[in-house]
């Protein structure tokens, strides 16, 4: 890839909206029946963005795909928060959360992006994590070697590192617990002399990817289990911690309402339906009490040699 | 009242209690059905309270009256944050709200608080505010007129006043729209020469004390309204509104997350269920529609003379 800034924006966002193009494809394929919608919008400063929804699908009861690619002078929330320097930036990501029906299915969340300012300095984030309300050992031991897969191909200290920082910031302090069973989690990226532009950027690039074949392999998976109301109820119980953490911790969630952002995509990682019931316990012993005990830092899902 | 320390905080914490006991009565009275909880806690640095949740009643679909007393050394929290000198501290209150099984019947919520410092300061804050999923003009007007009667007959400004500062802090900005039609909130009330110990004592009491007549009149309006599923998918849709405000934005939630507070007090104000549904819109012209014009800041309920 050329280096010439230009161009690199340019192919980042361009990848990445294929990337989202794809993912619909595959994620659209495993549900069988429902469609993401396709909405365009404008931001008034600068670029915009493909906004994906899909509800009520036979899989997937709220799935949200995001694709934006945006520019201008950098915000001002941006200068406080981060004390960046003025001049003009230029951002680009997709963004995904799926919220299936059955319970038995994880919820998935996916980012990829990539950062750019007009004095040349950039860097590349993301991550994928899994929230499942039912841990399945194989699922979650299958989720976390995929995703050392992909790290592997790129740097051995990859994988231990970002599960580390997934596990710190999936955590929900109030609760004690994690979102979920984590994933791997990157962010400020730059590149360096033994990190180029390119090796982030393919790396980034695989992480997008990989995406939708580790999902629908687990979707499969469990899709056709049955279950029963008590399962559901632990499934909205779980997706009100699903809740708690994006609305009160989530970095991007956050800036994104401070920075009065699109609150339709903001916020398209909300759970359709959620429960806060003070009488629901999780009975000792019992799958949904077993699945609590997972959810917490430091599991170690696969060897690390 | 006597006007030694320890007398006052005895008096306030004893009064906040049977005001407690009576918002029990009065609202199991309604609810017909359901009865509150009882679970005592004690906050291992000083004091404690008393937790009343009920669940699954018939007018009262998830409802928290909650009554605390606490003290010992600041909190480092409240050093930090509010800039409180070292030293001790008192703070009693009492935190209520109760979401309505019937989408015609509206969330409420009111706290009553007081607050002493060991050097002397001390000051009491409270309100109350009302978020009805739909909008009942006379309910709203007679809700205000009966906190403006109250309000009135301490201080004519009171009403205007704390009615203003509802209408500020119960504010969506991500959503440029209010929690519900608001009502009044005062904080940091300090005595002074003009407003002395027992005059805002005896106004902050007489909120409490009103709470049970407005909200069980406004019930009894209500509760034989038959509805259907779209009523209750609109309450769903409105709880989430409640959710995102109390998680983003309430003073007393983070405030009570950041400094470890007791996760199921601080926590009651959550609905038992809630909905995010992309596609939900109201349609112009429609009951939702026309009561989510009620929400914005500025409304007056009532003429203030």
């Amino acid at each position: 890839m050329s280096s010439s800034n230009g161009s690199r924006k340019f192919e980042v966002s361009e990848k990445f909206k294929i990337l989202q193009s794809n993912i619909i494809k595959d994620l659209e394929e495993v549900d069988g029946e429902g469609k993401f919608g396709y909405e365009e919008w404008e931001r008034a400063e600068g670029g915009g963005g493909v906004t994906r929804l899909l509800s009520n699908g036979r899989v997937i009861e709220k799935g949200g795909v995001n694709f934006s690619a945006v520019f201008g002078p950098v915000p001002e929330i941006l200068i406080q928060n981060f004390g960046l320097s003025g001049a003009d930036f230029f951002a680009t990501g997709v963004s995904i959360v799926i919220h299936p029906v059955n319970p038995f299915v994880p919820i998935i969340h996916m980012n990829v992006r990539y950062f750019e300012l007009s004095d040349g300095t950039c860097w590349f984030g993301g991550g994928i994590d899994l929230t499942p309300s039912y841990v399945f050992k194989d699922d979650a031991s299958y989720f976390h070697h995929e995703l050392k897969k992909v790290c592997d191909n790129f740097d051995p200290h990859y994988y231990p590192t970002f599960k580390d920082k997934a596990d710190r910031y999936f955590f929900i302090p109030h609760r004690n617990e994690m979102r979920g069973i984590g994933g791997i989690f990157f962010d400020r990226l730059k590149p360096s002399l033994e990190r180029d532009f390119d090796h982030l950027w393919r790396f980034t690039l695989a992480v997008g990817q990989c995406f939708a074949p580790i999902y629908t392999t687990i979707v499969k998976r469990r899709i056709n289990l049955p279950y029963a109301e008590q399962h559901k109820n632990w499934q909205l119980h779980r997706r009100s911690r699903y809740v708690e953490f994006n609305l009160v911790y989530d970095a991007g969630t956050k800036f994104g309402l401070e920075s009065g952002g699109r609150i339709e995509s903001i916020l398209m990682s909300m759970p359709p339906l959620a429960a806060w019931k003070p009488e629901y316990y999780a009975v000792s012993g019992s799958p949904e009490w077993e699945s609590s005990n997972f959810f917490q830092p430091g599991y170690q899902w696969v060897e690390i040699s």
